[in-house]
């Protein structure tokens, strides 16, 4: 088409019109109220300034929320050990010394044990299966709920997608060869790996390359191959297992419940707006930059999934550790059995679109 | 926590701070100049009003940029044939007479046979993997390209999530019984039919039940257990297959060129970040809406997936239609390198990562 048919074109005649304006007045109004008030928020984060992925998704919600704001709210990111260290994100947001977090949800299960089952469930539900559950299936007001006791008022603040299940210095063909295995994984997963005779290790990032290369652990898992790259584990490691245990972890930008509150209705709407575009957009490079690495990694590296043998007994494994968490904990068992439900009914139809499709596809 | 021990605790000793400011002094300029300013803009749907999932998630969109813009972007839906029948929003857009559309790529073929690979791919990339080749493989800028040419910007408006493969009356077992078999199924899957022996026929949503009640078709295809239910198909038919021609479907929300490119940096930010949260949102509603419909579905139904032979003769068959289309036209081959170029990266992370976790989670 021209640029001039375009401008010279005439307008259709609309007739009478039936409008369906999805805009309601009274929003208007309290929108207005508290526009032009400036409001400066600090949050810190658990990764490392300008992270990749996590950490610049992080800062990129920050310079978002500016945007669509008009420059009336603007959120400062720290990164971690700046203004917090990186995991007293959680206790300096509930205490109001600073605002907000953006972290991952794994690792609070020490204030409360049914937090685990916000982060991810080995075993268990994809990121775009999770956040179904979290917005549909109840996941969210739990959540909202739990973190309330601590003053605290999460949103989902991305995901990692699905997460390799870690390198390994030797092969694993059999349960046999686990044993005694010492291993860095934290969380459920690390539970499981306990019950199966590894013993689990907790390193801090710094540590765990050398801890690799050195033969202090046999195996480590970390999060896929864009930031396992970065780690050089393929240097230290032969054998590069598929995942299991962290199919969709969830990551969290969290308020302090009473500053959250105060916010106007405006701004409430574009920082939930702006998390939400940030989830998707950090699943997606999650998937690109975990492909391209995928295929840039040295020949040396072997590709392993498990054995049956062990994701079975892992399976077996998993349901003993959440009966007996459920067992320990009210929450825990409330949670779980929200999170059960949703699998139930989401799993018959996951098996005839998405895995159904994979297959075909092939 | 007490509210009283998290209203008297003292705040950190902050020390010496080094800051990340994420947002830039003259982003907040450039949105300034136009706050304040009203913009009220005209966007078609080729949905009924209100219609679940697509038609009510543009109701949210649109009502998203008006509270997100603080009121100065007022953005009125009408639903189809309101303002303009439902597949003339693409022109009406393009000639400026309204400002924007939501509607599905797919309808628009006729324009541009390379736009069918925006739209999604049968036999090819699922909804997250789609949203990956246009946000980092280059298939948003070909689509912006090719759109720039009808005076259109695209954005994502959503994406259907895997659809099912039809409603059949008579269950398929061999190559055979597609034979002469009229089925109402559009676009590139319709075609592949076509080389399968099938007989693909168009109708207008209202006469697709009792065209298939009537036997005047033998199947027919639409979305998924959600949307199907709707329609009573069930009544009809008794064979449900599963997917292979839609896996991922995209959606739209277009804007006339012109009238994007005179919008302020705000209100463009504004509209991106809610149509990036749209499409997540619709996804994630998609998923729990349909695994709530397959639960409810009457137990006459059976749900099949195509044999093998078919599966296989239709890859053969979709090959032999896209060769035929990249001779046909420049730009089809283009896109379609772009598309496979993204699809060599994704398939090994896809076959190690989602495709082998829903395999070892059974």
């Amino acid at each position: 088409m021209q640029r001039r048919d375009f401008l010279t074109t005439s307008a259709l005649g609309l007739g009478a019109l039936s409008l369906t304006g999805c805009y309601k007045e009274e929003d208007k109004k309290s929108i207005n109220i508290n526009r032009g008030r400036k409001v400066a928020l600090k949050l810190a984060t658990s990764w490392p300034a300008h992270f990749p992925i996590m950490g610049t998704g992080v800062d990129d919600f920050a310079s978002q929320c500016g945007k669509l704001s008009g420059g009336s709210l603007e959120i400062k990111v720290y990164p971690k050990n700046i203004l917090v260290p990186a995991l007293q994100v959680f206790d300096t947001t509930s205490l109001a010394q600073i605002d907000a977090f953006h972290s991952g949800v794994y690792y609070w299960k020490g204030k409360n044990s049914a937090f685990s089952i916000f982060g991810g469930m080995p075993l268990g539900l994809t990121s775009e299966e999770m956040i179904t559950w979290m917005k549909f299936g109840g996941g969210l007001e739990l959540w909202r709920e739990l973190y309330a006791k601590f003053n605290l008022y999460p949103l989902i603040g991305g995901s990692t997608g699905p997460q390799m299940g870690g390198w390994f210095k030797k092969e694993i063909n059999t349960l046999a060869d686990l044993k005694g295995l010492k291993m860095r994984i934290p969380g459920l997963g690390g539970e499981v790996m306990k019950k199966l005779g590894v013993n689990p290790v907790l390193l801090p990032p710094g540590e765990i390359f050398t801890s690799l290369e050195r033969g202090t652990i046999d195996a480590t898992e970390w999060v896929g191959p864009a930031l396992d790259s970065m780690m050089g584990f393929a240097k230290a490691a032969q054998y590069y297992y598929t995942g299991w245990h962290e199919p969709g972890s969830i990551l969290e930008i969290t308020f302090n419940k009473n500053r959250w509150e105060k916010l106007s209705n405006e701004h409430q709407a574009i920082i939930t707006s702006a998390t939400e575009a940030m989830t998707g957009n950090m699943i997606h490079e999650f998937r690109y930059k975990n492909a391209k690495a995928l295929q840039e990694l040295p020949k040396e590296v072997q590709i392993k999934t498990f054995p049956k043998e062990i994701m079975d007994s892992a399976k077996i494994a998993l349901q003993e550790v959440l009966e007996k968490e459920s067992k320990k904990s009210e929450d825990f068992k409330r949670v779980l059995q929200s999170y059960n439900e949703f699998t139930a009914l989401n799993k018959p139809w996951d098996d005839i679109s998405t895995k159904n499709f994979l297959e075909i596809r092939g």
